[in-house]
């Protein structure tokens, strides 16, 4: 069977849709801001956006990445970044739109590391974490050649690794986590209270600021490298990972970030397997999301087994 | 088939054997001290101990958990605590030895999260943590109702999660990972350094001095309990299990342990589903390390991909 997969990446910011190829090849990728109003404007515009993609066109069922929380594999979400949905039954939605297709929903960073897995930095290894670091940090985990589900569909959740025990509170309701510490917005409120600029200035800017040399806004780049360092070596010698792929926007500051993280890893991963484990840029930037959710119902389920 | 299976577990202390039934039963159970001397010697004994408790019954196999680091699926291992072994072909040995019916090697800790699962405090759950807290700290997890291997056979080092990024260095290389912390001596030494008895003093003397309300033996189990609460935190969150179990010596220090464990736990898993986990005690005692190597045999492959 050879037709397209109609996939669909939903996002506190934006909507994205594509069309996604039997061997991943993304066509008519097109995205939209997420509206804000009421559940029923951002079901129209999910709507209006896979329109105008599938455009008529023969397709083989419909994959999702969507912000979490979700019920898995029920698919009703709540992403924390659209008030507008709160248990919402994004699944059973699509598959009264798209009778008799079938239809598969997971979380959007678990699309990104499958993407990655499947089509990315991390085709050919069998055991792999793909990660995310943007305006949250999010994951998802390929242990075996399959995408691990875990108990509840959340498996992944590297942004919920403890690297500062005392650290700062974390929206989750814990302490310490990696996402409190390495998230866009906290690196860049870590250089704000440090002097660098005013609240409200991005990460992005702070990267342009560390590249010219600033040393506040270096030394928050570093501040949050070596946070993925003690994350990503916590996550290697728990669960034997051949390769880490590390996306998201936060991830183009590059050696910024890089080096200090591969110096944290090294000082904290001693297990021999560890230290041959590589970490690696993810290779497919914003469609990496897309390319997973069309693999959902691609690749043999060994993706699903909702 | 109704064959018991031939279990042995292999430990820098003791070598246990039993024959386990199908349906998790132990009969026969044996142990004798690791013998010291060369690679020949502690094989001998290893050959001796099967003998006696085979005594000629009909087995279906030899089922072996056994001291890390090693090659896995082959099963040459190196155990940390046997120094006479080194590289030791042991499944091959084995294979020679019993000609003609399959020998499975896996982590003794990885055995023990098996156990648990297969007939212990995990029954029933798909997705398990299981740990072992003794002289080190192990473990292993199961996912999706079978066993994750990882790259190299290593899933499970929850002993080499960090809990302290600036804490003690650990024997792996590494630095603040939770076996520093909370293993058996780490545990006694930080009570000495604090004034707490003389060096060589141990774990088990200091819960006894705790229970009878000795305050830095109390302050030590609390350290520890706290860096365990903050390693199963990060596990849970990343890896969604449902029940993690925690056997081995230091557990049976009880409540002194379990609820600066369960503070801290609370403190930092911060997500829903994670606080929705159990952790709980293991059921199955000194016996789980041979149930599981049996269950690598038994159990329909749910444990065994090598």
């Amino acid at each position: 069977m050879s037709a397209p997969v109609l996939a669909l990446d939903v996002g506190g910011t934006k909507l994205a849709a594509a069309l996604v190829g039997p061997q991943g090849g993304v066509h008519r990728r097109t995205e939209v801001p997420t509206p804000r109003g009421d559940e029923a404007q951002v079901w129209s515009a999910v709507v209006d956006l896979l329109d105008q993609v599938r455009r008529g066109a023969e397709i083989r069922g419909v994959g999702v990445g969507s912000g979490g929380p979700m019920e898995w594999p029920s698919g009703v979400v709540s992403p924390l970044n659209i008030a507008e949905w709160r248990d919402f039954p994004l699944r059973d939605a699509l598959a009264q739109r798209f009778r008799g297709l079938p239809v598969r929903v997971h979380n959007d960073a678990v699309c990104v590391a499958i993407g990655e897995h499947w089509r990315g930095a991390g085709r050919g290894t069998a055991d792999l974490l793909g990660m995310v670091v943007s305006t949250g940090v999010g994951g998802g985990l390929v242990l075996g050649g399959r995408v691990v589900n875990g108990a509840t569909g959340n498996a992944g959740h590297i942004g919920h690794v403890v690297v500062e025990p005392d650290g700062p509170e974390c929206v989750c309701g814990g302490q310490g986590c990696l996402e409190a510490v390495a998230r866009g917005p906290a690196i860049a409120a870590w250089a704000v209270a440090r002097g660098w600029r005013e609240p409200g200035a991005t990460a992005r800017q702070l990267a342009e600021d560390a590249r010219g040399g600033d040393p506040v806004a270096v030394q928050a780049f570093a501040h949050a490298g070596n946070a993925l360092g003690v994350a990503i070596a916590s996550a290697v010698q728990l669960c034997d990972v051949e390769t880490v792929v590390v996306g998201g926007g936060v991830s183009l500051a590059g050696p910024l970030l890089f080096d200090p993280l591969d110096s944290a890893y090294r000082r904290h991963a001693g297990l021999k397997f560890a230290r041959e484990t590589r970490v690696t840029l993810a290779a497919l930037g914003q469609d990496a999301g897309l390319v997973g959710a069309a693999a959902l119902l691609l690749a043999e389920d060994h993706y699903w087994s909702g």
